[in-house]
């Protein structure tokens, strides 16, 4: 991303906030600082601020020790203040507003900004109307450009290169724990650069617990073996799912597994510019109920996704967005049978102006590890 | 950890609470929340929170999906309150304050609490006088009990063997990256079950950078690698690094090596009961000092480590806290000189009644790999 793509977020940011009447916005670390600067250092208990004044040049204020980490956010060297422990950071933040004459009566924040700062600035503030800012920017994230597209393409095809590393390992899996098959995929996600893998590994009736943390269970023939996970690259995300099976699987797990595929591609192919996003919803959600299974589909069929690993607009009934290009969002239907098994197939599209990528590259087609 | 244990642990806020005059505490998922319930589930955009009333039982407003997680927190059934999406959880809670009678008039919030739900709780609870809560909380982080204690010294202990099983590979790191490094070790540790493995791997003059990010760097014969790196066991953190070189080292290395090392045992030496904090970090100092390499070691000697991998007190300059039984901080001297190299030599000491426990079992003589 070039510097002047960030400039341009932020002068856009700076004519919405006049327009709505906002005199200024305190951003901390977090996807919205991600997104107007590049800057993606961890929030931690130092204040780092980056200041959007009304009818005034941006500004940061944070502590000495991230001078170097600071300087990719594209503001003149002069627009950074420096303050070193021993200080406290926000007095010296309402000082500098003070100085430079910010109107700070009404105040937005960005919506992660924590009590350790938003207690303090209620008093250094007092008296300023206090609101959530994320509406000047979110709409803008929705909406990904060239370079925002590269760095998702990029995420999912490294995340589909260190899946298919995992998995063909095959039988090798047998007698191997859940735990230890997210270990071996982090390693292979890590080593080709993507950052904090993650991940919900699930064997046998784990599988039918949506949102199952990664336990000690243990992989046998006979199970399947659910793996949704994601990590980033760039900033940005990538959340992939595949269900696979340990031996010969039931017949219902077959049954089931074709279900979930079909309605992942009726999913997709609802997935296009000029639909709406229940549009993916439904088309997935009315093959499973025709099928019988409704009941067992129990979440949204897909999240949007890009600094976040989960940001709007959503997938699912009542979202009444317009699909139009540069949208990135995952497909991700479901089946789960309490106590028995449950498969799940995500993918991630991106729409384009030519139309609609599926950005993992990983076959959807049931796996069978003899 | 017994569900008596953070009983009672409420029960000491509570008290706390009536002698500071606060009629209200609320507590998302955080460090905090770990402490006082065992609840590890993470902070997202859905309100969760547990409520600590002035002389009233402590009780839950969370969204629903999180029945399952929400039932390990030690209160009676009907003191958990859920609502759904669709519901406005910040307003759910409003009422139930309201319905039960809590006064609000003084109410805290932890420190972690963000301004997507601080900000509207501004305008629900008008006029209320906030303040942050943590003080009713964190000396008693400090001082760790039995459970906690076995916890974080099954961190360290799995730390150490997986930085073994790692470094074993020897001469097969030449050519590998530091992310691949990273990778490994990544695995090595998630699958002895360390959650959330992350770390620094530092080749050559990038050891020189305290918080250097893992990248690209090659491994070559002739360079150090710098490894720092954590993880977490039962919600309790390991905290660890090592200096090791492949091939010969230059006699400078070696000497900077040696001076590192002995502030390391120095550190830890000062590191007992009855001594204040602030002596870990001159025992340290001086000698890096005495050896005329202190302005190349730029950081306090330590931190405190808990549920939080950095926790209060640390162990630098100015830190007068005595030093008693339970409390746990890392000892991590460093030398950088920038463009060259870098050493630091990190343990994590554990104060106990019998004396004090080095937390890590591994060497920290200087490993040279052929």
């Amino acid at each position: 991303m070039e510097k002047t793509g960030f400039q341009n977020r932020m002068e856009i940011v700076q004519r919405r906030m006049e327009e709505a009447g906002i005199g200024c916005f305190l951003i901390g670390p977090s996807s919205t600082m991600k997104y107007l600067t590049g800057y993606s250092g961890r929030a931690d208990e130092r204040l780092f601020v980056l200041v959007m004044a009304a009818g005034q040049k941006p500004f940061v204020v944070a502590n000495k020790l991230y001078e170097l980490q600071a300087s990719v956010i594209p503001i003149p060297a002069e627009d950074f203040l420096y303050w070193s422990d021993g200080d406290n950071g926000v007095e010296v933040l309402c000082r500098e507003l003070q100085r430079r004459g910010v109107d700070v009566s009404s105040t937005a924040v960005d919506k992660s900004m924590p009590g350790m700062f938003l207690v303090p600035l209620l008093k250094g503030l007092h008296g300023a109307k206090l609101s959530l800012g994320n509406a000047l920017v979110d709409d803008l994230r929705v909406y990904k450009d060239r370079a925002e597209r590269e760095s998702m393409a990029t995420a999912c095809r490294l995340a589909s290169e260190a899946l298919r590393e995992t998995i063909d390992r095959g039988g090798w899996w047998i007698g191997k724990t859940e735990t230890e098959f997210m270990g071996q995929l982090a390693f292979e996600m890590t080593r080709r650069g993507l950052k904090l893998p993650s991940g919900i590994v699930a064997v046998g009736d784990h599988a039918a617990i949506p949102h199952h943390l990664t336990g000690q269970r243990v992989i046998e023939k006979g199970k399947c073996l659910l793996v949704d996970f994601g990590g980033n690259y760039q900033n940005y995300n990538t959340d992939m799912t595949r269900t696979i099976h340990f031996g010969e699987p039931s017949e219902e797990f077959r049954r089931v597994y074709e279900i979930v595929l079909e309605a992942n591609r009726r999913g997709r192919e609802a997935a296009k510019a000029g639909n709406r996003l229940q549009d993916v919803d439904r088309a997935a959600r009315s093959y499973i109920e025709a099928q019988g299974y409704g009941p067992y589909f129990t979440h949204r069929t897909g999240h949007g996704i890009g600094i976040d690993g989960h940001e709007g607009p959503s997938a699912g009934e009542g979202e009444t967005t317009v699909i139009g290009a540069g949208m990135a969002f995952s497909v991700e239907p479901g089946i789960y049978l309490p106590g028995r098994f449950g498969v799940r197939i995500e993918d991630q599209v991106l729409i384009t102006e030519e139309g609609t990528r599926v950005l993992h590259d990983f076959t959807r087609e049931l796996l069978v590890v003899k």
